[in-house]
């Protein structure tokens, strides 16, 4: 099983590259636009797992390549990227899953805010502009960055998977919950993205308005 | 301290009535349009309290004479009445605080879905149709009101708190504060209310996609 992490050389991508090369037995390519970026980011999370006990094999390649290879394909872009992203590897796709863990997100002086694009969330825009036999989930949403990357930190938290076609979402249910201390927990269809996606700028909320939450996740009880 | 409960016959109502009454010492007033749906609310959820450690007073009145008598008035009212019912208060308003646990949502086959009123938020909208001088807080929305009333239940869980009035929060904060096994965190103010709230209809998704959940909340760790 291959994953590709495209924007894998950004925070979030960098997070779940080495939470699943320590966690799991996944293969990972980091995807980028430019291959040097890519292979450049995966030496960098290779030596950072230099002295933990892990075969994890991490490579990185331009993303159509990426997405070749792979069984399962995580879109961390930018939400307002990652629709073009999608169409210029729609050739590519042909088994694989894509996974958004995409939030968009405006900012004012209050706090953020939940701005969904027209088609509901991220994760339906996602679905609109990517072949229709192709499966989307959603995943791996209102994670920390920072929390995923510091692998001495213990995560203990949940995250929620939506999506309409079942055995994709079994199976990104499964990587999810390979992760060590991450839940993976049901939301239900597509439709449902959107109530999953905004808790993202409530955590980052919580972050600023509560003392001692910086990084905090969720968890359901 | 008194807590008014408007609309404290309902089942949110009932779960916070019953909470209160075990875990603080405020006085508790049960408000409904009709004094007798009060009265018998307050009686049964004594009687329900029998056999606890607690000298909690709960009273039913009507909604003016409630809010009368209150510092502290909980709006656990339907969010399409809520504003009619602010209004209807709104000469007896003077010192308290008003609270709001109100979401709006809307459903279809897949799930519940986020549906804020035109002022972003049902916080907001109170806030809009209250006295301007009233600090308005949103708190205690996501929890469910079965595990509420469960007293035997325990929660673990956390709820957020918005507002635009430092010492109002700090108050409300306080008592939510007081109900074991529930940690109030600050979410901002009142235009983060629309986040806070979305966690709703997120939780009952999950109670219907994820086995074991029913009556879930969250927590922010």
């Amino acid at each position: 099983m291959t994953v590709a992490l495209l924007g894998g050389t950004g925070d979030i991508g960098e997070g779940l590259a080495l939470r699943l090369a320590v966690d799991t037995d996944r293969r990972i390519i980091i995807g980028s636009r430019e291959v040097s970026k890519a292979q450049t980011a995966a030496s960098e999370y290779k030596s950072r797992l230099a002295d933990r006990s892990t075969n994890a094999e991490i490579t990185g390649a331009a993303n159509a390549e990426a997405v070749d290879a792979a069984d399962i394909v995580i879109l961390a872009i930018p939400p307002f990227h990652v629709g073009d992203t999608v169409e210029s590897i729609a050739s590519q796709l042909d088994e694989q899953i894509l996974v958004t863990p995409g939030v968009g997100m405006q900012g004012d002086d209050d706090g953020l805010h939940y701005h969904p694009p027209d088609t509901g969330s991220v994760t339906e825009l996602i679905a609109e502009r990517a072949p229709s036999d192709v499966p989307v989930v959603g995943a791996f949403h209102n994670l920390s960055a920072e929390r995923l990357a510091d692998l001495d930190s213990e995560l203990d938290l949940d995250t929620l998977i939506v999506g309409d076609d079942p055995d994709a979402k079994d199976k990104i249910r499964d990587l999810a919950n390979e992760i060590v201390g991450l839940r993976a927990l049901d939301a239900g269809p597509l439709a449902n993205a959107a109530e999953v996606e905004s808790v993202t700028p409530l955590v980052i909320n919580i972050a600023r308005y509560s003392e001692g939450m910086q990084d905090v996740g969720v968890k359901f009880i």
